[in-house]
């Protein structure tokens, strides 16, 4: 048996940059009563707006790429300015989307940057500067029984439509959980089984919040299996080594 | 309130070719007493071991193209042979893995050609003909309240590790949830909010399942809000036109 459950918690505020998130997501934990080994998806735009990771695109000067890019894509320059900054390299520009690895190294639209939810329309929200680090900060000021602690962003897909939450932050959860090579109950080989533990997780947690309500926060129960003491390697391993990358 | 919750469904014996696999479905879903509106996960080697979507590979022969690219990527001919005929299109021949473009439509490693669970080492379980129409038939013998079916079948990602389980085959489930240009709570635009309802159900349903164990059928309890009465449009919705592919 390995069921499992996953509610958004109630009450959790419009968040400004510098507010106690990790508090008001620890308040909002014990009033839920989680059983031990459960998991916490905490979207990032929280996050950032928490960390302070929100640019004001009236102080944003778009460079000679930015206007040139904004105007191939009839996008914001200075959106597009903010985009570039928080990329590594841009790997497609088409259709008024810009495809970028981030400095993480993150493959998403725009960088991972945001114009929506950011409590103004001439704010970008970007990513936290290092997600994991984020998940372990906030894991560290939750109660006990101890959750892990997931940071998710919803990304696009390469040959499908619609998107994905994706874990972009871990603290105390495996990101992957490797069967290759192991066999199955019968004995036969599970020659392809690599799961995608936390990207499934985080994938999960989007279908229990409703999307027209601020609801960032979400509790899973049922996959302690998955759920370690230690705050472990993060979200790092489930990206692919650039020489490994399909898209190239 | 969006709280939803899963689990594998206990009973399901091995499936062999010609097997009543919907009547086996229905009984170990009565035992369950499904919600209303609930969801029926199934991974697509089920559905193809009951269709006999299986080759004997002791009976093909491997094409010129086949010996070629099996040799390159040091695989059995025969399963190269297999992959090939299941594929509109090679979009990669890399470490040892064919990414292809099924007749289906979708891109996935080895056309979604499995030699494990096989139930003898010398088969390939190939994708269903038509999933859509495998989800529809299993659905149609389901018995009130009706659930909707989801056929999944696990996914590589361009840039990530891991896989994930993907919906290939749908019927009564919406398989998207577009809220692109419409206004959260608070009236600001949600921009980039287009979900896979059906592959973020395929995802979490791997999660309900043991890997070790013969676990092929997850229920899903929750979601009504994307259960329909018509069987709908299928998987296809979730399938990227091929002009509109990042990956090429």
């Amino acid at each position: 048996m390995a069921a499992f459950s996953a509610r958004a918690l109630p009450g959790i505020p419009e968040i400004r940059p510098g507010e106690d998130l990790a508090g008001i997501v620890a308040a909002a934990l014990a009033d839920a009563g989680p059983a031990p080994g459960a998991v916490v998806a905490i979207a990032h735009t929280v996050v950032s707006k928490a960390e302070g990771a929100v640019v004001e695109l009236a102080s944003v000067e778009p460079g000679p790429r930015a206007r040139e890019l904004a105007l191939e894509q009839r996008k914001d320059p200075r959106l597009v300015q903010v985009v570039l900054e928080q990329s590594a390299e841009v790997l497609r520009a088409e259709r008024g989307v810009l495809i970028a690895r981030t400095h993480h190294g993150f493959v998403c639209a725009n960088a991972g940057v945001d114009v929506s939810n950011a409590g103004a329309s001439d704010r970008a929200i970007v990513l936290p500067a290092d997600p994991d680090a984020s998940a372990r900060a906030i894991r560290a000021r939750l109660g006990s029984p101890v959750p892990a602690v997931v940071v998710t962003d919803s990304f696009g897909r390469a040959w499908r439509h619609g998107q994905l939450d994706a874990a972009i932050g871990l603290a105390g959860l495996q990101p992957l959980d490797d069967w290759r090579g192991r066999t199955d109950s019968e004995g036969t080989e599970l020659e392809a089984t690599w799961l995608a533990v936390a990207d499934a997780i985080a994938a999960a947690s989007d279908l229990a919040r409703a999307k027209d309500s601020r609801e960032p926060v979400v509790l899973i129960e049922g996959l302690e299996r998955f759920v370690t003491e230690a705050d472990g390697p993060g979200a790092r391993p489930l990206l692919r080594a650039l020489e490994e990358d399909l898209f190239r």
